[in-house]
């Protein structure tokens, strides 16, 4: 059904991507020895001698053909500094690029590009990569031929009003970081369908730093009734119309935005171009992009996608409903799932760490399926709802290893395992799956997708 | 000489971007109808009735037509998830790219690709607009066949090694945000020739969040002698071979990186790849790109660019030299030079500060050319040698003004004035200018970088 395959070409462990199918080979042949040498010849002598000959009998030959190697990066003239304007990636890095699962979806427009964590740093999500679900297909709205109206039930809004992109652009903005996943990130996992790598598993979250006005400063230029109202509903203006129940107490807190920048530019298409609502720790589905209106009610609007979809069915038959908050979450990104590890010894596991509830307070990592935890380090400043980087050494011993990251937040909540997960919200969900990730490294170095019975 | 135009078409001032030509020349007209409008209806009107029809008396005709079309974005289905799979801005942001001023350099491997401030956004630069500074043009360098060796003089380092990009990856890195700005960064401004706009007088500064391995690891790693070394040379393996010297205390500090991600994936061509190094605080040519070697020493190396380039002629006729920390500066964005203020009214008026000291205590912010400040709101969280976004409101009353900004960082040092800057540093200088910027508002709305005699 679904084609998790990556090509062309396998994903980069750190540092796959650097060493050729040739060199991959001599590793796992045994040969490790042009990774981290050290050469034995005094410095004196390198300096006073011939240099790069005065240590040859140490390094590897390999090294030496490079290092007498003139290539034509060194030798000739570079391009121009214009070229092109708007710069991208290097050809080298052109199998990290958004991935899609072809059997997720009838068509490609109600589909998911998910994005290539595995091979990212940091907690900033260039925008290039960030992952695209949709319900309908992006598209190119035209900003000067887009509005953003503001209206509700009887009594609710004193002045409703229409507003251009500039007129939005105009007034006070924020910006912040903030992650949007994806209700349904990690969905197949639920089932233990054990895709095989980390873009495929979690690969529907996202970090940006977005720009923009709080909703709260439209509806009070709209003379609402803030008291009065205890809903809202948002529409975007794309072919499928989403419309999402958002409470009025998030709005109230100031930190929900009108957005129309994305990492330091305007939003991307795929991404709701010109504005999109960012909802902060509140599942993708809600940040609704290509926002053209929002309307104030005292009641949840019972909308398609918070009936039919974006509902948990529980162990009782019962369905769990307006659960939208994306609790506490991480994921190790690298090693991970299809990335292969060349030789023993020292790694360094990365990976994210998030909470819709607020600030990430620690992370623990365990290379041996939860039974001894380490703290990793976690990458400042930590930021309100917004992804956070972890890293900690670990030295592979060649043999099986099966490495967890589990993360707490500033609310003292605890990442489950999926036992305790599943003990409350039975096995047959789709939605809201928080459960620690668990990935075996094999003896033969392949990383893979696995679950353990007890956790 | 040189060529400062904005071909094609004009920076945007918001919202001119988000407005047709007829639209404009309407609001210049004295024609405001379609900025910021409250509707007079009582929104139960809105709710029970025809709903858009409801209120077509207070709406501009404009609205109702945007309103009431059913545009293709509305209708139809939209493009598929995985197109393309590295995404790429809007077709309508075509505007916002690097520019060059032809007539800098001889050829355009040696000029500038300047940052589009104006339109930007928040503290990230976007990779594909980080600026881009070249003194030999840039290369795709493949990483499979490049190392970073590690030496230097007799007795400073025990075990001299050379690294692998993969080797590098498997250490333990950092992730931090910081700026990195050209040392001749508003350059044109010293001898006054008020280039017209923010992209070309301070479009050499940009931020990006970095990922990389402490220098001072690697020198750990190759058992050098921290004590004994002073200074090192940092070398770049492209055309240029550009060397520079860094005092060993910025190393010892651990904020000397060398760094291989950029904004979440790996460095872009034009900034290095696949290893730079990120001197923060200090001018751009000390970030080496294409990094290749590291020699450690005892005493400053003399290098080309910096005896020859990057250095400063003082009032006495004598070079000042080694000066290459970035001193606390700060800078108005929009409304910027260039830019139309369409009506009076309010605008929000934002910029960036930032200090190769540390981090930005307070931006104060003139519109009477230095007269009265007040004080601006930052973004937090403030960091260290980080771009740093501050936002004031502003109300044009159609009169001429004159906007100013002004940053203090952390250790207490205040943004210098044009005369105060001069009076120490005189008039020959090209390297260095953190003086305060003014744009002047003129009574038709057209911005343009000015001079004033006490400021």
């Amino acid at each position: 059904m679904s084609d998790y395959s990556n090509k062309p070409g396998r994903l980069r462990p750190a540092p796959e991507n650097f060493l050729s199918a040739q060199q991959i080979q001599q590793v796992q042949a045994g040969r490790r020895d042009f990774l981290r040498r050290a050469f034995a010849s005094a410095s004196a002598a390198m300096v006073a001698g011939g240099a790069v000959n005065a240590y040859a009998d140490e390094a590897t030959a390999q090294d030496e053909k490079i290092i007498l190697n003139k290539p034509d990066w060194g030798t000739t003239l570079g391009r121009p500094v214009d070229e092109p304007p708007y710069g991208m990636p290097s050809k080298y890095e052109a199998n990290l690029v958004r991935r899609i699962s072809p059997g997720l979806a009838a068509v490609k427009q109600a589909n998911v590009a998910f994005a290539p964590l595995q091979g990212m740093f940091g907690i900033v999500t260039p925008s290039g990569l960030h992952f695209n679900r949709s319900h309908q297909g992006w598209y190119e709205i035209d900003p000067s031929q887009h509005r953003l109206m503001i209206m509700g039930e009887p009594g609710l809004v004193a002045h409703p009003k229409v507003y251009s992109v500039g007129d939005i652009m105009r007034m006070q903005p924020v910006s912040r970081f903030h992650f949007i996943e994806c209700g349904a990130n990690s969905a197949m996992e639920w089932a233990n369908v054990a895709v095989p790598t980390v873009q495929y598993t979690h690969g529907m979250v996202s970090c940006s730093e977005y720009t923009g006005v709080p909703l709260l400063h439209l509806l009070q230029d709209c003379g609402a009734n803030l008291k009065g109202v205890r809903f809202i509903l948002a529409e975007g203006a794309d072919g499928s119309h989403e419309t999402r129940t958002i409470p009025m107490s998030l709005v109230l807190s100031g930190e929900v935005l009108v957005a129309y920048g994305q990492n330091g530019e305007m939003l991307r298409p795929e991404n709701g171009y010109p504005l999109r609502l960012v909802v902060p720790g509140v599942e993708g589905v809600s940040n609704i992009k290509y926002l053209r209106r929002i309307k104030l009610g005292t009641e949840p609007f019972g909308a398609k996608d918070e009936v039919l979809g974006y509902v948990d069915l529980m162990p009782d038959g019962k369905l769990r409903q307006y659960t939208s908050l994306m609790e506490c979450k991480s994921v190790i990104t690298s090693p991970s799932g299809g990335q292969v590890l060349l030789d023993k010894g020292l790694y360094n596991v990365t990976g994210l760490a998030w909470s819709g509830r607020g600030r990430i307070k620690r992370v623990d990592v365990s290379f041996d399926g939860g039974v001894n935890w380490h703290r990793a380090r976690i990458e400042g400043p930590v930021q309100n709802k917004a992804l956070t980087r972890f890293n900690i050494p670990w030295v592979w011993n060649g043999r099986s290893a099966f490495l967890q990251s589990r993360a707490v937040d500033e609310t003292g909540y605890v990442q489950p395992t999926y036992e305790q997960l599943r003990k409350v919200r039975g096995t047959r969900s789709v939605y809201h799956n928080n459960a620690i990730q668990t990935w075996q490294v094999e003896e033969t170095g392949d990383v893979r997708n696995v679950q353990l019975a007890h956790s």
